[in-house]
């Protein structure tokens, strides 16, 4: 029996309140995992889905991991070679957590980690994104580029995948907490007016700057005052019941901001220490479960390594 | 015979391509001077205007640097005292080098020093900021704070002054032409759509991330790509004629990016070092010249001080 090389892609939250399509974060759990082995037998193929209750293909054009393991296959022109490998679903589906982007970037680590390693992250990128992108429709790396690389990433242009990583605070944690009620992106998506006013673009973009800003300088009061978004969340709220509940919940318990991850359902605020960041996850879960929704938390660092081999 | 004490307040490049009001820099060249005097006659008087043409008041109230000044003697309950200035202007009004900002600037430094600096910079702003209100008509930083503290400035936010000093690359040098034509602010602003669409505020928030992680970076390449407003510029280009000739001119010559300098008519450039700013400069004033525009070349670093006691 053949050994298998295990891969960890986790999960992200992008947007982080002001960056709308342009900035997300990894935090440590939870993520996906593939298992990979080299085979005899020629070409790509998923023995295995778990986590998925049969919602994942199989199919390697469908399959948002496979896909991207094919195009790095492709890439490197080995597509004559035999691996298999089981996907492992860790974490839910339409969450607003990167749920797709941890599974394309899996998928394009373990081709790179069981071929040994000819490639660099930042060349693994545009592959995992397009496997992304057959989830999605479309090509961007909000959820991916954190995914992969870890820490807290800004996407200049997602065109030509112009990333950047952004240093931040050291005690900087995440809470994050993910009601059960489904929003699936597209229609996250299809609220959103075209029309912004210029006065709205011109606070998003202090914000943006502040944020930035505030990460390079570790100032917190300031990353606190940039946490806000007055563009995309007063729109996606209504879509998440008690939103302004749990976000109130959060800045009452200490957080720095709170805003919604990614399209949603999913809410995560920042706080600048552990300690605060428990307080305020238990402070967001009883805020959803109090008006009667089921919710999972998590607390955790931003997550510096993104992907990796385990 | 009394001796005076003399300030100099820089001219500044505000907006920077894609911070519509949020992002300023200072200049070493032109500036506004103002003298003052101590006076046994008690109350603020201006003695004399030069480089005006007659334009600007000498009522106290009206004039935008004894407005500014005006404030700080009141906040400090020295209105009773006899102070006289002279106001040099020595650079062109309405030119979008923030001219009234760096008069407002000046009138509250002069009092400043002259009363022994019990304020400091910081709790200048506020007073500067008024003054440059007498002209402008709106409570905003984005001359007025860079022209105070110099370098590179974010103020991500207006109304509460949240402004924060950016670095940025040693050897950075701006070019900056200042065409003989007039544009009113109000009808630079006047001619901006309140409507963006999200498609443009993605691409400006990306864009002034993607500025300022540069300048923390030095990394000349991302400032380059950042330096691109898609919504004001091309809304105000068509009050600036030839702008787009100089703005190619400009790229052309080396220049990492180019845009309005402020609601215009004054265009700017960046550029790595001086010899390329020079010769973006030359580009840049020969392609308005040949156009028939008569216009005048500044070429300086970043000016580091801003408003100083000389």
């Amino acid at each position: 029996m053949k050994e298998g090389i295990k891969v960890f892609a986790p999960a992200t939250v992008a947007n982080v309140a002001c960056g709308y399509d342009i900035l997300g974060f990894a935090i440590d759990q939870p993520g996906d995992e593939i298992i990979g082995y080299l085979s005899d037998k020629p070409g790509l193929r998923i023995t295995k889905i778990t986590g998925a209750n049969g919602k994942l293909p199989y199919e390697i054009e469908k399959n948002t991991a496979s896909f991207a393991a094919m195009r790095v296959l492709e890439h490197l022109g080995e597509t004559g070679i035999g691996i298999e490998i089981e996907v492992h679903k860790k974490m839910p589906f339409s969450s607003g957590l990167g749920s797709s982007s941890a599974s394309a970037v899996a998928g394009a680590m373990i081709v790179n980690e069981l071929l040994g390693k000819p490639l660099s992250k930042k060349e693994l990128l545009h592959f995992a994104v397009l496997g992304e992108q057959v989830a999605d429709g479309a090509y961007h790396a909000d959820n991916v580029a954190p995914s992969l690389f870890g820490g807290l990433i800004l996407i200049r242009d997602n065109p030509t995948l112009d990333v950047h990583s952004i240093p931040f605070p050291e005690g900087l944690y995440a809470s994050v907490v993910h009601p059960q009620i489904k929003i699936r992106t597209a229609d996250a998506r299809a609220i959103l007016s075209d029309q912004v006013t210029l006065n709205q673009t011109i606070e998003q973009t202090g914000n943006v700057a502040g944020l930035i800003v505030g990460m390079y300088n570790s100032d917190l009061e300031l990353i606190g005052r940039s946490l806000n978004d007055v563009i995309i969340e007063p729109q996606r709220a209504q879509l998440i019941p008690h939103f302004h509940k749990v976000k109130e919940a959060a800045l009452n318990a200490g957080a720095l901001g709170c805003s919604i991850s990614g399209a949603g359902p999913s809410v995560f605020a920042l706080s600048i220490n552990q300690s605060i960041a428990d307080n305020v996850g238990q402070a967001m879960h009883k805020a959803f479960f109090d008006n009667g929704i089921e919710n999972e938390l998590f607390v955790s660092t931003i997550n510096k390594e993104g992907a990796v081999r385990v």
